[in-house]
């Protein structure tokens, strides 16, 4: 059930995108009587961030136009994490689309995470994209790599160390191909 | 252990009722020294509310007497999704069977979620109804749909796209009755 | 593992006492930067308080002199269940005794719900006595019923129904002893 | 999977460093739109705490740089637990090697409790070292002790009552040797 269900050849990862809500954070919101509003992340996932980060994978967080918590939340998440944060609407490929053209980028290149059904685009075409194990069917089937660990807990550690692993697969293969071709 | 036992012929269902504590939230009260009182939701449910709406299912999200926290949530709960919220007595059923009375439904094209013992009477006689998996066994027994999913963590979310299957399964069939009909 | 280990003869429960931390709680305080410090509860479980008053067994709250939070939430507690809030030192029992000594009660037609060490005396002597699951095995070993739910997620609530199923029992017992009496 | 893959020969531990974030609170952070931050404990683990105390045993709690919540807390966990609470840098070894100098001690006689990458060098080194269930690979595999427990909760508990044991092992060790030197 879980598991990488990608290409053979292993990704070069250098922009990856991941839903604040129900990825970064459980999906859950806490609401008080007196107004106040929160969310929890995990320092296992932000660590994760800032591996990608050592290795040069610019991450950019994602919240919606349709949950206004993670909204107010993203300069304490910037903060946080030191990454962008960037505000899509309902199909946030719309979004995203431009930002990876302005980077000369190829979707290939791209790294996903999302968790529910406006997620599902991106999730498609992006080279590396990944769902937490609790996200509902739609997003996972459209996802290429299902974590263990659920959203808010563990999930961006997880993919951030798959990304990672591709990347250094990626380049030894290469580093193989240049041995060979001064070989032969 | 869990799944569906209700009727063959699928349910179109027009209202759905469900109640706030222990269904939307995790039935949690969080309670602060200071006096600040807090419950969660999950954006994951509050998806699964917006599906209805899209599908023409009015949601009407209930609230006890016996429970305060949820009723003075009530306005935060309808500006999130968009839900009337209503608060019923120790038994829901004597407030529903006016509104549902009002509306000239039958309860056989009512949806209802509960999740323990003042539920159980709505259990019954709703045409789709349905309990979280951690209902007590008085609530189980009565729902015709247990959830996978526990409160507050995606079982909403289950429930609504168990509703929006049956619709959809009702409107083939009466496509096809139409068809042989028109055939013969 | 789980189930009840207690004597044949059902007991006929008049008086309760339910550690708060732990039990009706799942033993966590939430603290922030800011100086609030957070417990949550369950309705799950102030329903199974509520149904054990109704059929007249008084339920008794303890904090610990070691654990402040809860003791700062008596008051709060008391009015969301009706229950008085007592606090007891390093060995509950030194409190307990007189306590239901007045009361002119046996300890066999008392139940006790504890999780940790300090419980473990007050554990043995309640005729009823229960553990949440993920309480540690030293309480766990000196428990008559060992709960399938956590602390603060349903054990009260669970506990609950134990007690008034064992009391139905004792009385149905009671009630058969009276035919035979007469009949013979 | 779970358990001890120490020396045969049981450590008589004197002094143990905790990392607060992931150890002894959940790793979570909950971050409320008003600038509010909260993590949780539990009262398992500082009851844990208190059983090494009661036997000599110094709990030092430590906190990240790149962990801002952990530190403001500080003062709050010493007031809870009766322990200093240390800051330590990325690589936390670099500032305990001093501390287990200065008290003269031995790092086999050291406990240690981490649950990340950074942690890893002083897993390795101490006597005994433990991370939560639910840590990264990479700390799983430099611990001789693997946890049944998640952080936050109930890790430190039972890494605590591990200590104690072999305290205890090492102690009727010691006792059987004298026994038998006077005898031979």
């Amino acid at each position: 059930r879980y598991g990488y269900f990608g290409r053979d050849t292993p990704e070069m990862v250098n922009l990856m995108f991941c839903n604040v809500s129900g990825c970064l954070t459980e999906g859950r919101i806490f609401l008080s009587v007196s107004g106040e509003e929160m969310v929890s992340i995990n320092t296992r996932d932000t660590m994760g961030i800032r591996m990608l980060q050592k290795e040069d994978v610019e991450v950019v967080l994602l919240t919606s136009s349709v949950d206004p918590v993670a909204h107010l939340l993203a300069e304490k998440l910037t903060e946080r994490t030191g990454c962008q944060v960037m505000q899509v609407g309902e199909e946030p490929l719309d979004t995203l689309k431009l930002l990876v053209e302005q980077r000369k980028l190829d979707w290939k290149d791209v790294a996903y995470m999302g968790n529910d059904k406006p997620d599902v685009n991106c999730l498609n075409l992006a080279g590396l994209s990944a769902v937490p194990r609790d996200a509902p069917v739609v997003a996972i089937n459209a996802a290429k790599y299902t974590c263990r660990s659920v959203g808010g807990k563990g999930a961006m550690r997880e993919f951030a160390e798959h990304i990672l692993l591709q990347k250094e697969k990626a380049r030894s293969l290469m580093k193989r191909d240049r041995i060979d071709r001064k070989n032969f």
